[in-house]
C-alpha cells in the first residue's frame, strides 16, 4: 500500500503506522477496513478509546443530528446544551447510583492533560510537591505527567530532569511473595527514608501500557488506607481501564475504594472523540476560575456522544454482565493457549476485557502481533520490553468476531513458535532474588 | 437562565461561563444562539479557534459525509485516508507554495501538547535544558508549557517550581524607546549574565493572551538572527495567531523568517475540532518512534475539516485580501473610539484580525465587555490585568455583522464611560522609568 | 553556668549547646573541661572529627612551630610547603602502600563541600544527573549534598524541591532477611522502574548520623559489582568513618572495594581543623582549572597537622591493632549492657570504634545520654528518631578512660531504666512486614 | 621550582598555582616568601581573606597562647569560652555601636555555606523558592549558592539544572544611562513578567569576582525600598567586601540600608582561618535546632583571632580613616596609569581598598598580572573575561609596600603595552545599544 506521503512528510515520531503499515479508511464496530478493502478485527480498540466500538450507531446518529442542526461545536468552557445534558446524565447515571460526590473538571481533551490538572490540584491542596507513582506506571508524556510515568523511553525524551515524584514498586513487582505495600509503608513511616512526604499517590488499578499488571483489590484497599493515614490524596488514573473496561464503569468499584481524584479520558466520549475529565471531591476543589485552561476543554461533540453512551450502556447492569461473560470467554481461550504452547512460556493476566498474554521469550509477543496482523487481527503489545500481547477488544464486540480473533491469535502463536523452532521450555524456576537472602 | 447544574457539578475552575452566563445551544457563522433563542455576534471565536466561523458549511458537509460513511474516527497515529488527504493538501497548499520544508508531528490535539513536544525536541537537539520565553507569553498550562508561560496566575497553580526557562522582555515591553533585543543580546554574549545558554527561543509574533502585544517585523528578524548566531532554535508558537489570523497562513510570513519549529492548533481543523501539529525542520526531526505519544493524536474528523479549510481558503490569496480589508475596517472603528472617548484612555494595537482595544483605566475593559454582552456581542479581555478588549472575529465574518458588533462595542464604551463618570483624562504623561536615569 | 549571651545572640539553629549546656574551655586527649573546672570524658569526639583526641601533642607542637615561624596560613590553592609536605606524606603513607591511584582535590574545608564536588564530577563524567543515595544516608546540608541526605528534618529546611537523587534501601533496612541489593538491581535492570539511570552511587560503609547502620562487606562488594555492570561511579563518603574510625585508614579497605571517588574530611587534619578532600580516579579527573573553588580550600594549618597524623599513626599497622583491641573492649561492655537491661530493649551494632547502643524504647537513648552527661560523659545520639547512643571515642582514648566512660554509661542506663519503671520487655517478636504476604 | 608533586597528585581543578607557579613557605604582613627565599608583595590577600595581613602579630600571639593552653579547638556548636568571647565582642563592638539587632548563625566555615543557610532561611520565611541574584554575581559553588552565581564557567560544572533564581541586571550593567532598578521594578509589578515572586534578593555591594562592579549607594537604597515594597528579604553577601574592605566594617553602612540577612566569611577570623557567619534579623530566625549543621561550624581558633581583630581594629574609627587614606593613594596611582597608557584602554572602578583596573584590550589584564608577578607582586584578575586587575591589598599594608607594588604594576602595564605593540586606541565610542532605538 502506498505510504510514501507518510514517509515523506510525517515526523519520525510516528509509531503505530510502522506496526500496521496499511491505510485504514473505514471502521464499523470491531472491524477495520483498509483502502484496498481488506478487513481486520480490532483487538486494539484505540488503546482503550473505543470501548463501544467504531462508529457505534447508538452514538453516531445523535452526533450527526447535532452537527446537522448547527449545535455548538466549540465553546471553550462556556455553558452549552450539550454540556448540560452530559452533566445531568453523568450525575443521574454514574454519580448518584454509586453514592459518589465529585465535581467535574473538563480539562484539555487528552488524558495527559487530565493528569496534569490532577497533579497540580493535589500538590496545591497539600502544599507539597512530591507525588508517588508506581513502577511501570504510565500517565502521559507532557512534562507534569511524564514525571509520574516510569518508562525510560519516554522519560529520556524530556530533555530536562524530571522530579517531584517517587516511584514505589507496584503490586506484584517482585513476585507474589513480596508485599510492596509494606515497603511503601516503611518508607512513609520512616522520617529518614529519603522520601519527601507525598501530596498524593497516582495509581492505575490495572497498568495498561505497563504490561497489563493487575493490582489486587486488597492491595488497592491497603493503598487507600495508607493514603488516609499519611494524609496523601489518592488519585486513580482511570483513563485506560475506566469506562467499563474492567466490567464496572470505574475500575476501582470492585475494590470498594473512594479516590479523592479520578481522571477519565479515552472511552469517555464513547466515539473516539477527544475528551478528558477530572473528578474531584468537592472539598478539594480549590481551583480558582480559569487557572487550568485549554482551548478544547469541553468538546461539545464529545459531550453529545458521551451522554448517549451513558444512557445506553450504563442505565442498568446488563453491560457489566456482558463484559464479564466475554472476559470468561477470553480467559478460557488464553489459558488454553498457555497450555497448548509451553515452548512460548506464556502466562495470562488481566481483569475484565483487558487481558495480557505474556511471553517469557524475548521478542515473541511482537512476532505474534505481527503474525496476527497478517491474519487480519489488529493487536498491540505493551510492557517495558513489549513482552505482553494486550487484548483490548471493544466491550461491544460480537461474540463471533471475538472467537474468530482468538482463533487467529492462537494460530499466530503456533506459527511463530514453529518458525522460531522453540524448544520446550526447561523447568528452570526463576529464583526470586529480592528478599531471598534468608530463604 | 438555569445554570444550576453547572454550579452544582462543574469544578470551580470553570471560567468563561462566569462572563457569559447563558447556555448556548446553536451557532452558525459569527452568530451564537442561547437556549432562549437570543442571538449574539461572536467577536471571541473560541479564542481564535473559529477563524472560519461556527459550523462553516464548506467544512460541515464533508464532516457529515465522513461520519455517515463510517470513516475511521479514532486511529491513534495509524495511517488513515483522512490523514493522507490532509498531508497531501498541506504539502500542496501550504508548504510548497512557500518553499518550506518541514516534517509534521501530530501531537495530542491541544496547543499545549504541541508546545510540550516542541520544547522536548529543541532541548534534545541542542542537549541543553534552558528555553527563552518572553514577558506576557502564553504557551499553555501543562507543566512543560507552563514553564514558558509568563502569567503568575497560571504559574502559581503549578504546585511545583517551574524552571529551565528564562524570560526576556518582549518587543515594546519597556515602551517604544527600549530595544529589548539589545538586552537579550547582551545577556547572551556575556558568559556571566546568569542566563544558561538556551536551546531555543519560543515566541508568539502577536501575544494573544498576553494582551495583543505585537512584535515588529524587524524585531522578529533580529530574533532570528540572534538565534542563528547563538545556536538557538527558533520556535514560533502560532497556535493563536496562525491559520490566517494576521492575514497570511503563518503569522510570521510577513517577517520573512523561517522558524526551526512551528506549533499550530486552534483553527487548524477549521471547525473547532481538537487538533495540534508541530512543524519540524527535517534535519531536527530526531524523534524516535512513539517517544511522544497520546491517545488522540491524529484526530481524523479534524483531518477531514482541516483539509477542506485548506482547499477552500488557502488555494489563492483572496482570503488574505479579505482579511486585510476587514482589518482596515476594524482599525478605523477602533481608532475612532479612541478619539471619541478620551476619558477611557484607550489605545489600539493588533495585526490582521486580532485587535486589542486597551484601556488605561483599571477594570474598564471588563466592564465594556460585560456591557457589550448585554448588547449581544461576545468578546473577551486579555492582558495581565484584563486591560485589553480582544477583538477576535471569525475571519469569515460578514461585513454587516462586523459593523453591527463594532457599533455595539462603541455604544458599550460610551455607556460604561457615562456610568463610571470618568473625568477627562489628565495629561499626566507616563514617565518611562526604565532607562530613565540619564534623561 | 551562664549561657545568656548564647541565648541572646546565637541563632535558634544552635543544637549541641542544648544537650550539653555548659561552656567548655579546655580539652586534652579524651577529656573536656568546662569553665567551672568540671571534667568530662568525651565519647563524642566532635562527631568523628577528633579521632586522635583533643590537642594531641604529636600534632600540636608542629602546629605551634608553624604559626610561630610565620608559615603561610591562608593561600587558597596556591602551592605551599605545608601542602607539598602533606601531598608527599599522603602518597607515601596512604596511596602507595594500598596500591591506590587517585588525584587529590582540596575543596572548601567541610565535608559537605567535598560531597558537592564529588556529585558534580560524577554527574559530568557520566553526563547524567541522577545519583543514588541510601535510606538514612547523611552527606551534608548544602543544597547538592542535601539532595542525597535522607533525613526529612534536613530536607524540609531546604525551602526548594530537592531532586536528581533516588533513595535505595540500605543494607538491613528491612531486616536481615531482605536483600536490598536485589531490590536495587531489579530497579536498574528494568527500564520501566521509574528510576532514571544513575551517574553514581554515594554510600557510607557505616552510617553515622543515620544510626550506626553497618553495611556488610558482601553488600558493599555487590554494590561495587552493580556499579561496574551498570556504568555508575561508586562514591564512598568516608567523612565520618574514614581516617581510622573502623580500624583501617579507609573504612572500605576490609571490603576490598575500590571506589571511583572518595570524600574525606572530619578527622583528616587530625587536630579538629577544617579540611576536606576528594580522591578521584585519575581518568575521571575532568575538572577544568578553578571550576570548583572556595576561599578556604587548602587550609595550611590543617596540612601541617594532617601530615603529622599520617606520619605518626599510619606508618605501620600498630594503630589498627590498637583500635581493634578497643573495639573488642567496647563491644563486650555493650553486649553486657544489653543482657543486663532487658527492659531497655537494647541491641548493639557498629564496626571499629563507632558503636551504637540501640534502644527499642522511644526516647530512652536521649535520656541515657542526658544521664551520662550528668555522670561526666559527653555522648550523642543518632538515628532517625535519636534511638541510638553513638559511641565515638577518640581512637587514642586511654583504656582507663574508656572503661570509666563505659561504667558511667552502664550506670546511666540502669538509672534511667529505674526512673522510667520499665517493665520487662514482652517477647513480642516484631513481624517483618515487608515481604511477608506469602509467609 | 619543583612543582612535580602537585602536577602528579593534585586534581586538575587546581587554579592559582598555575598563575603563581612557586611554592610559598612564609608570609608576614603583606609579604609572601617562596621556598627559594624570593619575596612578593601581596595585592591579592587571599581574595579578600587577609584584610589584616598575613600572620598579623596582634592575632597570632593570642592564637598561639590559646593552642598552647589546650583551649578547645573543635567543639561543633557547643558553647566554648572562645565563642562566648567572640559573641560578646561582636555585640559590643559591631552590633551595638551601629544600632543593629541580629542573631548570629555559625555555619560551616566557608562563604558558600553561609550563603546556603541564608537562602534556605529566606525561602522558608517567605514560603517561596525564587531568589533574585544579579548579573556577574558570585556567591559560591555548592549547589544552592551556585544557583545564584552568574558565571557560566561555574554553572556548567554543576551537572544538573540550576533553578529557583532569577538574574537581574546589576547597577551599571547596561552603562550609566540605564536604570536597572527600574527594570527590576517593572518585572515585579507586572504579574505577567514571568518572574516568580521572589523570597529574597541577594546582592554584593561591590562585586569582587564579577569584576569589581560597584553599586551606587542610591541603587542600593532603591533596592532596599523595592524589597520592602514587594515583601522580599534583602540579603547582603558581604563575604568579600565586608570586614572593612570598603572602609567600614559592613560594606553597606554608607548606603544606610539595613539588610534582613548578612553573610560574612573570608576576613572574619582575621587570620585566614575558616569561619563563616550569618546575621539574621531576630524575627526571621525561624530555624529549628540543628536544621542546618556542619562539622566545622564554630571554629574556635577562628573565634580567638576574630575577637582580637574586632578589639584591635574596630574599637574606634581610626582604621576606617586609614583605609580611606590608602584608597585615595591607590585611586591616584590607578588614574595616573589610565592616562599614561591610553593604548591599554584602561579604566578604574572600586570602593575602599577593592579597586579594579579594567582593560578594554582582551587578554591584557592577565598579561599585566603575569608581568607583575615577575616583578614580585601577587595580583589576580576577575570579571567574566578576566578583564579586570583586582587590587585587593591587606587593609593594613604599609604605605611603602603599597607604593612599591603600584610601581611594579605601573611598570608591568608599560612593559606589556610595549610588548604588545598596541596602537593608540581609536576613539570609537561604544554605542549603547540597549535602550538605543529611539535615541
Amino acid at each position: 500500500m502506498d505510504l510514501k506521503i507518510f514517509d515523506r512528510l510525517e515526523s519520525e515520531v510516528r509509531g503505530y503506522i510502522r506496526s500496521f503499515p496499511v491505510v485504514f479508511s473505514k471502521a464499523k464496530g470491531s472491524l477495520l477496513f483498509d483502502e484496498e478493502g481488506r478487513q481486520y478485527i480490532d483487538l486494539f480498540a484505540g488503546a482503550g478509546t473505543l470501548n463501544y466500538g467504531h462508529n457505534n450507531p447508538v452514538l453516531k446518529q445523535p452526533l450527526l443530528d447535532y452537527v446537522q442542526a448547527d449545535g455548538v461545536v466549540h465553546g471553550l468552557d462556556m455553558a452549552t446544551s450539550a454540556k448540560k445534558n452530559f452533566l445531568e446524565a453523568f450525575e443521574r447515571l454514574v454519580l448518584k447510583p454509586r453514592g459518589m460526590k465529585y465535581t467535574l473538571q473538563f480539562t484539555g481533551p487528552t488524558g495527559t492533560n487530565a493528569v496534569e490538572a490532577a497533579l497540580k490540584l493535589a500538590r496545591r491542596v497539600k502544599q507539597r510537591p512530591n507525588i508517588v507513582s508506581f513502577t511501570h506506571g504510565f500517565h502521559g508524556v507532557s512534562a507534569g505527567s511524564l514525571s509520574a510515568t516510569a518508562n525510560a523511553k519516554y522519560r529520556e525524551a524530556a530533555g530536562v530532569s524530571l522530579g517531584n515524584t517517587t516511584f514505589i514498586p507496584y503490586d506484584g513487582y517482585f513476585g507474589p511473595d513480596v508485599d510492596t505495600m509494606a515497603y511503601f509503608e516503611r518508607m512513609l513511616e520512616d522520617r529518614s527514608s529519603g522520601m519527601d512526604t507525598p501530596a498524593a499517590v497516582i495509581v492505575e488499578t490495572v497498568q495498561g501500557e505497563g504490561g497489563v499488571n493487575v493490582a489486587t483489590l486488597r492491595w488497592l484497599q491497603e493503598l487507600q488506607r495508607l493514603c488516609r493515614r499519611h494524609d496523601m490524596l489518592l488519585i486513580v488514573d482511570d483513563i485506560q481501564v475506566g469506562c467499563g473496561r474492567t466490567g464496572t464503569f470505574f475500575s476501582f468499584e470492585s475494590a470498594g475504594i473512594q479516590p479523592d481524584i479520578v481522571t477519565l479520558s479515552k472511552s469517555l466520549s464513547g466515539f473516539g472523540l477527544p475528551m478528558a475529565m477530572v473528578l474531584i471531591k468537592p472539598e478539594l476543589d480549590i481551583w480558582k476560575p480559569g487557572e487550568h485552561n485549554g482551548t478544547f476543554r469541553g468538546n461539545n461533540l464529545a459531550f453529545v456522544t458521551a451522554q448517549q453512551a451513558l444512557e445506553h450502556y450504563w442505565s442498568d447492569d446488563a453491560f457489566t454482565r456482558e463484559i464479564q461473560a466475554k472476559e470468561t470467554l477470553v480467559r478460557d481461550w488464553l489459558e488454553n493457549m498457555v497450555h497448548s504452547h509451553p515452548e512460548a512460556d506464556l502466562s495470562v493476566r488481566g481483569r475484565g476485557l483487558i487481558q495480557g498474554l505474556v511471553s517469557g521469550v524475548p521478542g515473541l509477543a511482537n512476532k505474534i502481533a505481527a503474525q496476527a496482523f497478517k491474519g487480519g487481527v489488529v493487536i498491540e503489545t505493551s510492557g517495558a520490553n513489549d513482552e505482553v500481547l494486550k487484548l483490548l477488544p471493544a466491550l461491544t464486540i460480537e461474540e463471533g468476531q471475538l472467537r474468530q480473533a482468538l482463533e487467529v491469535l492462537d494460530r499466530a502463536v503456533a506459527e511463530v513458535v514453529a518458525a522460531e523452532q522453540l524448544a520446550q521450555k526447561q523447568s528452570n524456576a526463576r529464583v526470586l532474588k529480592f528478599g531471598g537472602k534468608g530463604r
